[in-house]
């Protein structure tokens, strides 16, 4: 099968995952619960939980008990989207041409469904435990959950966003420490939740989980720069939305720290070490090299 | 030692608890964990996770596992708190006399101190893994996280935040249902979640559990009733607002459903089942029947 016809079939798979895990839009609380549900299922190709599911089948992993920490993360990165979108930070009224939570439910009952979001990501990821039966599963869950945690907080996803608004509102000089952090925390940060977890609740070992989270680090570093790049170089159509719109903010980007052909060497370079990584398991899965190689080298 | 005496050192000693998983403000997310820990050390008397810790001790726990749990629960309590004073939600620019975290940190930062309160309560209560050695007290962890998650989530404190403030922006008729459900999920949810963790945690039965969930419900729905009692009988002084604020903005309340009278009767009888329950086990933490006495019955 061609990689394009693998990609369609395990976003079909995965959608089903994510959707089987939906809470139910009924009681005193349906309101939270279907503004939860609306932005959850404006969609996207759930390349989180399908990075979980695929590291999790690469070490040897069998069976259901990744599926809760693949539905947990896609909550999480969906509330981080309605908390984004809100008028006191990006106020933005559209995202994939739906029309954003705060804008259909107002913006109180987005904050909700936000806070609901990454409540249930848990409540979610928490099912793990009636699936995991043996002690050493158990064990395994307890340690997937630590990282999930510290993955989406101010360790990670919610210490990017900050430095992210400060970076954004201060407008004081971006150094390049300070843009990897953000790069690092608000992107890297929950690609390395979903590798990791999945690589601990197959059995990895202490060292074979730190590089699976080098591996995440570089795809999402990779993946942030060549959205600078694309910034840059891309065409209208294929990006969708005006180019050199960060030159236009006076946004400092990797592209104008570090120049666009080091930019590109950098992407390569990054992505060339996250597929020797991938690649140097005992088990290999072939589909998983394809989707970091079609992650990273999007040209939209 | 008088109720007054033990209240005081038992507040001193859970304040030390909490303090002691507080996040360390440094590093680029370094505003965010400021508005965070701004938020917490606004104070309170600690009074959840004082009742873990006494019911964890009533069933016998000893050690520490409990206190990640106590911090947890205080963090859920106090994200609520930050973003229930939003703008767009309550609009409280002073809380207990101090200015609330939006009005020093503003909007954004307020979202994301929330955002990161809640998931670091998670990350806390997580730590229990690292103090639970035996099986059975990984099971127990992992027991005391579900119900922690839920009670906090849609099926508790979020979904009354939901049914509240629908009830008050479509000014529609409140029944008694829906009062009783509003009062049951956003006061005494954190309750249960308090009492019950306590409870999971120092290895109660599943029949101990029920029955405590019942004992912390009692306690919630009267801390409530005796709210809407004191916002009519309550003089000023004593309670450091306006009273017959509710009937100024023609609020629904328990007391303007079932009448004074009735309302008194109903934190009566709720009291003294909860009481009844709680001294009903083997062991009896007359510190802890104290304490829920003192919720109750507070005139301010």
């Amino acid at each position: 099968m061609s990689f394009d016809k693998e990609l369609e079939q395990k976003v079909r798979e995965t959608e089903e995952i994510v959707r089987s895990y939906l809470p139910i839009e009924e009681g005193y609380q349906k309101t939270v619960v279907e503004a939860m549900n609306y932005s959850i299922l404006a969609g996207g190709k759930r390349l989180r939980p399908m990075l979980a599911g695929e590291t999790y089948r690469m070490f040897g992993g069998t069976g259901k008990l990744v599926e809760p920490f693949m539905a947990a993360i896609e909550m999480v990165h969906t509330y981080s989207l309605i908390h984004d979108d809100l008028p006191c930070m990006d106020n933005d009224e559209y995202r994939r041409g739906r029309k954003t939570a705060h804008v259909v439910y107002g913006e109180g009952m987005a904050v909700l469904a936000g806070d609901g979001l990454l409540n249930f990501a848990f409540e979610t990821a928490l099912k793990v435990f009636s699936l995991a039966k043996k002690e050493e599963e158990i064990k395994r869950a307890a340690d997937a959950l630590v990282v999930f945690a510290e993955k989406a907080g101010i360790y990670g996803m919610i210490g990017g966003q900050t430095a992210d608004i400060e970076a954004e509102n201060k407008k004081e000089e971006v150094t390049q420490e300070k843009l990897l952090f953000i790069h690092e925390h608000k992107t890297a940060a929950l690609i390395q939740s979903s590798m990791m977890t999945g690589a601990i609740l197959a059995g990895a070992s202490e060292e074979e989980r730190k590089w699976i989270g080098k591996c995440a680090y570089n795809i999402g570093i990779a993946f942030q720069i060549q959205d600078d790049i694309l910034d840059v170089t891309g065409s209208l159509e294929a990006l969708g939305k005006q180019t050199g719109s960060d030159e236009k903010n006076r946004k400092t980007t990797y592209v104008t720290l570090k120049g666009l052909e080091q930019a590109k060497k950098d992407v390569d370079a990054l992505s060339k070490e996250a597929i020797a990584i991938i690649s140097s398991f005992r088990n290999r899965n072939i589909f998983l090299e394809g989707l970091i190689r079609y992650l990273i080298t999007r040209e939209k």
